[in-house]
């Protein structure tokens, strides 16, 4: 063993900080680092000292308040620099990040990551128990809504809770395209050009519009809220590419808004919300869904970001904020680099129970009433075998609208069914895009919440 | 010293747990250990053991959990038992609540309180000191905002923050007023009756419609959100007794809700939001408020609690839920035990930073457009000498409506001015009420977030 694997035991009034990766995330870090010092020596019991910033490359220009002499290229040799105690992980991605954060958590080096797709990955998942068997600090706090406090409020304040289920609007792109849907009418691909405008999606936009980044957080969620080891890979998953503006007006006629939401819930293998002594399944999923706008979610517009949790002593909590952006996400990765410091300096670490896998619940043995938007050819007969292809699979219908089409020739029709099985659903769904006469047929979006007499999901 | 007085170090697979009180939360808090003692045990490192429950009356009937032979009269004797490791406060008032948590404090016994009016007060403050002296934990996320996490988010994950706003409706009895005088156009004293019937209000509402309750928690949050040792008993104070429907209808056509906030705020001396190096005075006040309906918290409706934060690093952050009754505030408390018996087995403590003593920015400084009632005798003339007191004091009146008073020959008049300076306004409305005229003056209710070119605040 070197003796660069074996740091010496940290100065108790210093302690050597390492970033990997300098975007907006990590910039903002640097700001604050620098701006604050003195302030965060007196909250974390140390003076924290930046000793390197790792980045792919070093003569990129950066901001002008990122001290060069700091960049390096060698992120493996800056982590195992005995100078350095606390390591930051901004670079996002399953590797290098990976590798890197293994590196040191084996050190006992405490890591903070904002780094979600590598938490849901099942590396994520090796890399906790690591450093729960080490007993090292592995904070992540900005991996789930930014600034929002949420990890620590689930981990800490509601320990003693037992939750029932979450909520969340934890894509802020998507939420933007959804309340610009719902408040102009505008069509998808123009909100969704308007948020690439504004820098709110990316120019491949997939990874938030298909639901992925939101699935990754639902997984973290399941762990944190739920103790369950959940992957990312493993979470029902429906973006919002499909949602048609004339499912969004009709959405808002029956006094719901549209939204995407990343659920975890507890139910019974039967469906159903399970008794205290059983431990149930867990459903964990994302999807569009209908939220009455009496719901405090249904007000959650724009960017911002909202999760509502279900205790059951507690009762209903939400927490809202900024869910992205440099500066508000730095903040929450500031908040866990002082609580890995004063850790550090008094030999303790955050809780961090044990996890086991989840029992996931089947998406298809759901139950709920679902808004179903359908493009068709506008020609006698259409509905007709629309419907019977709602009847074929036991979909009862509880109302349709029908509005002109994208397109003369064209008409769009809105319907709005009974409680049904999540797999009859689906199964409609395939029927009904095998039908020459239709040309596009949107998801299945659930109403949130609908009293379910049969033991379906609340 | 006697041997009760030095209590033997806590054995580390059990903490005994001592209650003072058993009303609603207390009551609670005893279902809540007994329903999961396990999981309770996993979470904190310890077995919790519930070693006596101090009561006025241990022959009074309670509800059936609560174990009859753990009820003493002795509360002073119970905190000294040796068995005892940590010690919950839920009697609330001043005394004997001090003393007891004085005397754990002294034998190096945590303790979880949640009394607000203990903490808001001198005696609240040298506990908080003494606390820190002695390394032991003093814990009381359950004496604002019930059930949601604000305290420990506050005192840790935005412990890096530069917080330069709180504005919380933390109280949910006249929250519950005034959204029904805002739906329905209730009278202030039908609504109040309304809550007194549904066990939302005292019979003798003082505490709440006055403001009292909620100028405790401002002085609460602004120690644990800025720092400094303010006493409710500074915080400026006016509750909605005077609020009239007429001026919630008004505020509603300007598109505002009407909401009692408790505001703790950073200004220069001069008024306006001081610059980063300034550390600035502090304006801590509880008054009602024209919220924007685009605004988080003029959605929060009825008994519900919410907490709006405006941090610079990361930006809006709003935690809601429910801020009252047993169960809900039996979870913050719970959450607080497991973290001081996690603590006390690490032999560590929550941080709590040293305090300052605030100064306190004078509220007649302060600047808003406000809205104002008054009700007057319905006859030639008095339109003039009404407006003519607003001139007196150089107040400008942006816009007045008439209605119909409460009785025949009366008449409310609703006035929203421009800017002005809080102590002409109340200048102004002392010299109405001497109008004889004038039947009736209600507050000045301050426009939230008016744009202050002058300096004033926001």
């Amino acid at each position: 063993m070197s003796t660069a694997d074996r740091p010496t035991p940290p100065d108790r009034r210093r302690v050597g900080v390492a970033l990997l990766g300098c975007g907006n995330v990590g910039a903002a870090l640097v700001g604050l680092l620098l701006d604050r010092g003195d302030a965060l020596a007196v909250q974390s019991g140390a003076q924290l000292e930046l000793t390197g910033i790792a980045v792919a490359d070093p003569s990129r220009p950066r901001p002008v308040h990122v001290p060069t002499e700091l960049l390096t290229g060698d992120a493996a040799g800056m982590v195992a620099d005995p100078s350095v105690d606390v390591v930051v992980e901004l670079m996002g991605g399953l590797e290098p990040a990976g590798t890197l954060v293994r590196a040191s958590l084996d050190a006992g080096k405490p890591v903070v990551t904002a780094n979600k797709a590598l938490l849901a990955s099942p590396a994520g998942m090796a890399l906790r128990a690591l450093a729960r068997e080490r007993g090292v600090d592995l904070l992540y706090e900005a991996s789930v809504a930014g600034a929002i406090p949420l990890v620590r409020a689930l981990r800490e304040s509601l320990t003693g809770e037992r939750i029932d289920r979450v909520l969340g609007i934890v894509n802020g792109t998507t939420n933007f395209i959804l309340t610009r849907m719902a408040s102009d009418g505008a069509a998808y691909g123009a909100a969704l050009s308007e948020a690439q405008s504004l820098g709110l999606a990316e120019a491949d936009p997939t990874a938030d519009v298909a639901g992925h980044d939101a699935a990754a957080k639902a997984a973290i969620l399941a762990g944190v809220a739920f103790g369950y080891d959940v992957a990312g890979a493993d979470v029902y998953c429906e973006g919002i590419t499909g949602i048609d503006p004339a499912l969004v007006a009709f959405a808002g006629r029956l006094g719901h808004a549209v939204k995407l939401l990343a659920v975890v819930e507890r139910v019974t293998a039967a469906g159903g919300p399970p008794a205290a002594s059983d431990p149930g399944e867990l459903s964990v999923r994302v999807h569009p869904a209908l939220v009455p706008t009496s719901h405090p979610l249904a007000s959650v517009n724009g960017a911002f970001n909202a999760v509502f949790i279900e205790g059951e002593a507690a009762g209903e909590l939400m927490l809202y904020g900024q869910g992205a952006g440099g500066l508000p996400t730095a903040s929450a990765v500031l908040g866990d680099l002082i609580d890995a410091t004063r850790n550090l300096v008094a030999g303790t670490t955050a809780p961090a129970p044990e996890r086991t896998p989840a029992r996931l619940h089947p998406s298809a043995e759901l139950r709920s009433a679902c808004c179903l938007s359908v493009e068709v050819d506008d020609e006698p007969g259409v509905l007709a075998s629309v419907t019977a292809a709602f009847g074929a699979h036991g979909v009862s219908i509880r109302s349709m609208e029908q509005h002109d089409g994208p397109a003369s020739g064209r008409a769009r029709l809105v319907f709005l069914t009974h409680l049904a099985r999540w797999g009859a659903l689906s199964a409609t769904i395939e029927d009904l895009a095998g039908l020459d006469t239709v040309e596009r047929v949107g998801p299945a979006v659930p109403v949130l919440d609908v009293p379910v007499p049969e033991g379906g999901p609340r």
